[in-house]
C-alpha cells in the first residue's frame, strides 16, 4: 500500500464534477457558490458540528444522510452567509435551495446535502442561492479549483489536496477542499471540508472511517477555540476506481483520507486569520490520551502562549501555566518543556542558557514546542494551531461591518 | 449602614503602614517591591491560585496562613519577577525574604506572607529582594500610593480604592490595591490583590467573607482566559476601628469588602493589556447560575466577540455561536441578545435593522450586552471583561526579549 500526493482536489477522484461560481452574495463579486455532483449516487458519510446552535443547512444536512441511508448525488455550498440563527425564514431558503438542485441533478432531494458559511444572523436571498446553483451546474467539469475558492470566506487562498492509494487490488484516489479561516476549534467536525473517492465503500464503513480520521485531524486543530455552528466534513465515495473497501483493506481507506484531512486541516491552520505561523503542540507524559489532548489543546488556545509565538519570545513559562491550569494531571518536579531542539525546563529547573536559541528557533514559519505532564503516563497527543497576531485583531474587528 | 468611596487604599484602615520602592528587580528602575505592615498582628484570610503550577510565594503564604492560624504582621511583595518554576533555588529565595522581613518588623516567621509577580521562569535575585525589604522598611508610612505602583507589571497605572464603612457600631474602613494586567482569568482567587479593613473580625469570619466578595468579583472578571500560577488575594484586619464584627453585622464587612475588590477587580479589566473598553456580559435564562458563569466566561473570553467590541462591530452571531459552545443548555427558539438597550436577536429571529444603533452603542467605553439562553431558568451571571486589541498582541509578543 502506498499513499502519494496527485494534482488536483475536490475532482481527483473519478465520478465527481464540479464548479463555483459568483453568486452575488459576496458584495466583492468574489466566487461564493459551489457545486459538487457525483455522476451516480455516491455513498456518503458526514460529521457536523457540536455547538447547540446549529445552522438551517447542517439540520437539513444530517436530516438528508439519515433519509437517504448514506447515499448522496450532489453538495451544493454557498459562502458570504451562514444562514444561522435565522429562524423559519433561513430554514425555508435552504429547503428551496436543496429542492432547486435535485431538481437541476434529477435526483431524489435527500440525496442533496448543503452548508453554508459567512456571517451569523443575516438572510440569505434564496434567489441568489438557486440562480448561482443553475449556473454551477451548467459549468460543472472535471476541473476542481472554482470549487476550492467559491468556499473561501476570509481564507487568504483555496485550500485543496489530493492523494492516490495504490494497494494490492488497485488505485483509488481521495481528494478534497475546505475553507478557514476563523471560528476555529472544531468539535467532533469542522469548519467545511468535502472529501471525494472514488474506492468502493458502503455507507457505514465510509462513517466509520470519517470519524476515526476527523479526530486525528480536522478535531486535533485549533485557531482561536472557536467551534462553529456550521462545521461540517462531507466524505462521498462513488466506487469508481473498482476497489472495493472492506475490513481487510479498510486501512487503505483510512490513510487515503487521513492524508488528505490533515493536509487541508494543515492548510485550515496555516491560512488561520492572521496567521504567520504554524505550531504542532506535543503533549506527553499524561495520565491519558484525554488529558494530553486537553493540555495541548489549553496550550493551543492561550492567547500568551500564541502572542509569544508570534514575537518568537522564548517566554516557557506560558507553557507551563497554561498547561497547569487545563485541568490535566500535572507534576511539576518531573515536567519538561521544550521548544524545538531546546529544553528549557526539566525537573524542576529552568534552563535560561537556552533562551536565546529558542528565540532564534520561533522565528520559523512551521515549529514545534512540547510539553511533558511529568505524571509518567503514556498519554500523549498533538494539536496544531496558528500564532495570534495584529492581523487577526484587525481582520474580526473589521469583518462584518 | 452606608459605605461611601474614600480616598487612599492599602492604608486607608487604621494600623496599617506600606511603602514601594525600587529594589532594582525591574532594569527599568520602576518600583518593584511593596511591603504592608500591620502595627499588631492582623487577622489574615487568603485565597490562591486554582492553577496546579503554583509559585514558590503562593507554597510560602499558603503554609503561614494555616501555621499562623490566620494572624498577619506583613505582607512583602515584588513585581518583575514571578518566582515560578524555579525549584528548590527559588524556594528558598521566599523563605530568605519572609525571614528577612520577620528580623525588620520583630514577629515570628509565619506571620510575614509573600507574592511574586512577573515573568515565570527566572530566578529573583534574593539579595535585591532583601535589600529591597530593608529600604521599604525604612520608609513605611500612612500614604500607601507608592505599595500600589510597586506591585504594577504590564498595568497602565496603579490600581488602589478605599471605603468608610458607617454602621450602628461604628464606622470602620476597608482600602486595597490590586495589579493586572494579562494572564487574567482568576479561579478561587486573583492575580495579586490586598485589602485592610479596621474592622475587628475573627480570622475564620474574615475568610468566609473573603471567600464570599470573591466569587462575586475577582472570579467574575477575565482578560485573556488565563489563571496564573501566582493568584493571590489577601486580606488583613487590624481591628483598629473598634468595630467588632460578628454574625449580625457580618453584611457590613461583606459590603465594604466587596465595594472595595469589586472596583479594584473592575480596575483590572479596565487596565487589561491592550484593553480600551470594559464590558459586562449578562447571562440570564439558564438553567443554574453554574450554567451561567459557563456561558457568560465563554462569550467573555471569545476573541471574536472581543474583537467585534474592539471594532465597535455589532456581530451578535458570535455571542450566540459562543453561548451554544460553552457547555450551558442553550434553546434557540427562545433565546435573546442585546447589546445596550438594542434587541438584535429574540425568539429565533434576527433583528438587522437594529444594527446600526447597536454598532454606535458599542463605540462606548463601558457597556454591557445581555444572552437569554432561552431555558426560561432562573439561573444568572455577570462577568466583566476587555476587549482584544492589536495592543494585546504587542504587548505580550515583546514582553520578555
Amino acid at each position: 500500500m502506498n499513499v502519494s500526493e496527485m494534482d488536483g482536489g475536490i475532482t481527483a477522484a473519478e465520478g465527481f464534477t464540479a464548479a463555483g461560481v459568483a453568486a452575488g452574495i459576496k458584495a466583492s463579486g468574489a466566487l461564493d457558490l459551489t457545486l459538487i455532483v457525483a455522476d451516480q449516487p455516491a455513498s456518503v458519510a458526514a460529521v457536523f458540528t457540536t455547538n447547540q446552535v446549529q445552522a438551517a443547512p447542517v439540520q437539513v444536512s444530517r436530516e438528508h444522510v439519515a433519509a437517504s441511508q448514506g447515499w448522496a448525488r450532489a453538495v451544493i455550498v454557498n459562502s458570504g452567509c451562514a444562514n444561522a440563527c435565522t429562524g423559519a425564514q433561513g430554514l425555508a431558503t435552504t429547503r428551496a435551495t436543496v429542492a432547486a438542485v435535485a431538481d437541476l441533478v434529477g435526483c431524489p432531494v435527500e440525496q442533496v446535502l448543503v452548508s453554508s458559511t459567512g456571517v451569523i444572523g443575516v438572510h440569505l436571498p434564496v434567489d441568489l442561492v438557486v440562480n448561482g446553483a443553475t449556473a454551477a451546474f451548467a459549468t460543472l467539469s472535471r476541473n476542481g479549483h472554482s470549487a476550492a475558492r467559491g468556499i473561501m470566506t476570509t481564507d487568504t487562498g483555496p485550500k485543496e489536496f489530493a492523494v492516490r492509494v495504490d494497494t494490492a487490488a488497485g488505485a483509488f484516489r481521495v481528494g478534497g477542499i475546505a475553507k478557514g479561516a476563523g471560528m476555529i476549534e472544531p468539535m467532533m467536525a469542522t469548519m467545511l471540508a468535502f472529501v471525494t473517492t472514488d474506492a468502493a465503500v458502503a455507507p457505514a464503513l465510509l462513517d466509520r472511517a470519517l470519524r476515526e480520521v476527523t479526530d486525528r485531524t480536522f478535531n486535533a486543530i485549533t485557531v482561536d477555540g472557536e467551534c462553529s455552528t456550521n462545521d461540517t466534513f462531507v466524505a462521498l465515495a462513488s466506487g469508481r476506481s473498482g476497489v472495493a473497501i472492506d475490513e481487510r483493506n479498510y486501512g487503505a481507506l483510512v490513510d487515503g483520507l487521513e492524508a488528505v484531512a490533515r493536509a487541508l486541516a494543515l492548510a485550515i491552520v496555516r491560512g488561520g486569520e492572521g496567521a504567520t505561523k504554524l505550531v504542532a503542540v506535543h503533549v506527553t507524559g499524561a495520565d491519558s490520551a484525554a488529558d494530553a489532548m486537553r493540555a495541548a489543546k489549553t496550550i493551543a488556545n492561550s492567547p500568551l502562549v500564541k502572542t509569544a509565538i508570534h514575537g518568537a519570545d522564548p517566554n516557557w513559562g506560558r507553557l507551563v501555566s497554561a498547561a497547569g491550569r487545563s485541568g490535566a494531571r500535572f507534576v511539576l518536579e518531573h515536567a519538561r518543556v521544550q521548544v524545538g531542539p531546546n529544553v528549557l525546563f526539566e525537573d524542576g529547573q529552568p534552563f535560561d542558557d537556552q533562551a536565546p536559541a529558542a528565540a532564534e528557533y520561533l522565528r520559523h514559519a512551521e515549529l514545534e514546542v512540547h510539553v511533558d505532564l511529568g505524571t509518567g503516563g503514556a498519554g500523549h497527543a498533538v494539536v496544531w494551531t496558528c500564532d495570534l497576531s495584529a492581523e487577526y485583531v484587525r481582520i474580526n474587528g473589521e469583518y462584518r461591518t
